[in-house]
């Protein structure tokens, strides 16, 4: 029996990040899951849904950077703190340590196994959000993440996992199987 | 120690979903995870990022309709296979059994426990892929995966997260903590 929800969202689990922006002069971050990946080759590009409401806009509009780390299991805490306080009244830049990267305006967090920097390419307008679409520029990793071949290992990077119906965090599971690979015993002939 | 890893999209697992469309009159199906979440409130706007050489373009520009089907581990195997195959030369109407929901172009799965029946909104174009940014009409759900308050509960659902840097199928982990609640003891005063 299917039962009808209504219009809602049920786009989840969805990868938490911590957007970093740099505003007032001041490195800030923010916790966002509502992300999203547009382009899939050269240049690539991924997108941050914010609310309007949020102190971070105000640095990505100025500077036209940010970053988008992707926190382990062992950051939950801090990632959730910088969720629930804003920086319109907290200062959030001394929660991480931090490193420098490539551009000027996107604080990149040291403790995070990975991270992106981007440079904004278009912001899409909604009702009470803005999509802030970023060109990926540079991404970094720490060692320890990596496959053999120099990929990015979510078995190692342990990310965490947002989930709004149930307002929870997950952690990542098994490996169930090879993407363009399982499927393939379907083909016929 | 940082690596650099040039410009590399990062933003992973994603979650993978079913995107239902009619092309040329036949329902048909493809395996998209390359997905995002746009505005979050009323009206609710999600995107599907698409590589324009897909068979299912055609049917969302034609139709401005499509469906977003959120398959569970058991559905592997049939997901991995739409993704693989295309439209132009394979009939993809018949994999799945199929439900009617309120929208005429935006086919449904019935073994999905989670599905959303979407109106396109705006396309938002790049190089190599068609963003398509749908609102979300109308959402269904086996009772079977909602919490006792009617929330769609990931716990049930078991979706697959999708990693294109490994090109594995993860499934989901355990609960960690609770969302805007874990960082609170990080709060000073």
């Amino acid at each position: 029996m299917k039962k009808d929800l209504g219009p809602v969202n049920t786009l989840y689990p969805s990868l938490t990040t911590i957007v970093g922006t740099v505003v007032d002069g001041r490195p800030n971050f923010l916790a966002i899951a509502h992300v999203g990946i547009m382009n899939h080759s050269q240049p690539q590009y991924i997108s941050i849904g914010v609310n309007k409401s949020h102190y971070s806009n105000k640095g990505i509009r100025e500077h036209k950077q940010f970053s988008v780390n992707i926190p382990g299991e062992n950051l939950m805490a801090e990632t959730d703190y910088v969720g629930i306080v804003t920086g319109k009244n907290t200062d959030k830049s001394k929660v991480f340590e931090l490193y420098k990267g490539e551009l000027e305006y996107a604080p990149l967090i040291a403790g995070c196994p990975v991270a992106m920097e981007c440079r904004l390419h278009q912001v899409v307008d909604f009702p009470t959000h803005e999509v802030f679409v970023g060109e990926v520029v540079k991404t970094w990793a720490d060692e320890a993440v990596l496959t053999g071949k120099g990929k990015v290992d979510p078995a190692k990077v342990r990310p965490l996992l947002f989930d709004m119906e149930t307002l929870s965090y997950y952690g990542i599971g098994p490996v169930l199987g090879g993407c363009w690979n399982v499927g393939k015993k379907l083909k016929k002939g």
